[in-house]
């Protein structure tokens, strides 16, 4: 097991990665502190792992169980108000504490429980998704959608502890294993050009799930958001950095409709987009759009948008994004490979091109 | 105009009070840092002061509005996403302040509102009650009610200011101003027994609005709840004695329903049931229930609960109060006149006849 502290000051809490610690008990006991436990996690996950969670707390605590339909469709403050709900009815109070068991909806919406529940109570953090193993186990966004934007309601609030079991990787599915994949790769881009070139070399071991390296890719991406995220935990800067391709890859996700599109497929086709910004703006070779997209590729993802959007509809859905300033549309781009910058300093031109290019290719 | 600093470290904040302050631009100014603004309100205070706001500020700022029904009763999670979506309609993106004009249900949805939009945004307070301007104008409570109990929905969350402008309580019905002083007469019982006597000597002139006096006793009670919030902004431990009254008087709000009894009046009947729970534990003089109960009644408050009331609707009522820890029932209670402690070391049998006293007197 390996274990890397977030360095928050006194929000300060650790990330245990390791082969079957779920089911290391002391683990929990560390991070719960009081007698009350709400275990948090969807229909999909709740027949593989939910039962031997249960049964290992229970002897010491009382322990509840909310079970959510599956879904970024169920994103929604209707969910959470039935998160809310049972925790009242099972006379949760104060001193309870959230266990979010599940993948990066479930955790969100959890970790927004926890940080609304009587203005907030402790949670733990159990990802089984590698998306929300390298992503959302750092830096503490918690939230749900609403109709009109993605991750519009939530807060900023930091686990107790979160505990990474990479045996969980085995139950998921391909398509979320290469999602996942591309966060790894976004890491490499942004700020570690050595990682990069070690994903380069160990990608097809990596997607056959290799326990040391599936550890190692998921310390490297944690210890990178966490580097990121401590110089910067409510993002008013540096922690921008982190959404290489979100602005563009939000576009695509909201436009096909919540789900249809995995979040981290969007990510990949939008972290292309960016890139190919970057080259256009001159900051890249053309080489480092090939390695990129060729990485990309080797994790099954994909590097273009879908066909059905356009430059309208890019456009309409990026003019609402969150990370709009003032009404300036500030991307993420590369300076140069393991190094982006956070910019609206690019011709309007050439974002047209770009985006136009990329859906031609696409028909 | 004074101003009381309120000390949370980095997330410390002015108090303005003073005659008129709500036209000084330049305390807006000061705490608004990007270019758009919401006002929050609702449909009694909206007529009354909506407007010179809005035109106060519209020169320099994107001003909209969002004029929330008025009342407890609306004090939902629906309510609050009705904010939210008003805030995504008029595009507000994550640099606009919002403003809550009105009284502490306004101040408690707003402020959950800024607490939760786009994971928070700035916001001010411009409480237009008294209660909200000693009660909620300092400690950051936020939140809104569910249907299983009160406030079980919030988050702990500051504003960047408070502007407390006395002259807004000459519009204030006479029966929400003694619902204020009831919060103003509870600073002196749990922390400062010399505002008692001087409360005891100016009732009557602050029940008829002296701006000086007036001034002074918003400003001892802020000062009297900064000071405890700053020991504790979390409520892990001494800040509970803020709650005097207030799970007595949570039972009564709950059982009448939301909006029947004031929550100041809940609170000076409350504080009585506490008090009459102290002196029969030996800690307060005959002569000190009887100088408070007269206090109370200076200010047109109830001294005993609601005759609706009965032993078990208390109990069922309080077991479910988020100030219940791990089943042991914690009450606010009075060593001596001007000092409070929380305590769960009473026998139940003297809280039985607390209660029951209480009820027979009512009847």
């Amino acid at each position: 097991m390996r274990t890397l502290e977030v360095d928050l000051g006194d929000r300060s809490y650790p990330i245990y990665i390791g082969s079957g610690i779920r089911n290391t008990k002391s683990l929990f006991d560390k991070a719960i502190h009081g007698k009350q436990v709400m275990v948090v996690t969807n229909e999909t996950v709740a027949p593989i792992y939910l039962d031997a969670l249960v049964t290992m707390l229970g002897d010491d605590y009382q322990v509840d169980t909310c079970i959510l339909p599956d879904g970024e469709l169920f994103k929604t403050l209707e969910t959470y108000q039935k998160i809310m709900t049972r925790l009242l009815e099972a006379r949760h109070n104060r001193t309870t504490t959230i266990i979010a068991l599940g993948g990066g909806v479930v955790g969100d919406m959890a970790g927004f429980a926890a940080a609304t529940y009587q203005r907030g109570v402790p949670f733990i953090q159990v990802p089984t998704t590698l998306l929300s193993q390298v992503d959302s186990s750092v830096g503490g966004k918690t939230g749900v959608n609403h109709p009109l934007g993605k991750n519009m309601v939530g807060a900023f609030y930091q686990p107790q502890a979160v505990i990474i079991d990479i045996d969980t990787l085995v139950s998921l599915p391909s398509r979320e294993l290469s999602a996942g994949m591309a966060e790894v790769i976004k890491y490499g881009l942004i700020c570690d050009s050595s990682m990069f070139a070690w994903l380069e070399s160990n990608m097809s071991e990596l997607m056959k799930l290799d326990s040391e390296l599936i550890t190692q890719a998921i310390y490297l991406s944690c210890a990178a958001k966490s580097d990121v995220v401590s110089q910067d935990e409510r993002e008013g800067g540096i922690r921008a950095i982190l959404n290489l391709g979100h602005t563009f890859g939000h576009a695509i996700e909201t436009e096909m409709g919540y789900g249809v599109w995995l979040h981290g497929e969007a990510v990949a086709a939008g972290s292309m987009l960016a890139l190919d910004l970057s080259w256009r703006m001159g900051n890249l070779q053309n080489s480092d759009l090939e390695r990129s997209a060729a990485l990309f590729k080797a994790a099954n993802l994909p590097v273009l948008p879908p066909k059905e959007m356009t430059l309208d509809s890019f456009v309409a859905r990026m003019s609402v994004d969150k990370k709009v300033l003032d009404g300036s549309l500030r991307l993420v781009l590369l300076e140069k490979l393991g190094h982006a910058i956070v910019t609206s300093d690019f011709p309007l031109e050439i974002f047209n091109e770009t985006v136009l290019d990329a859906l031609e290719a696409v028909q």
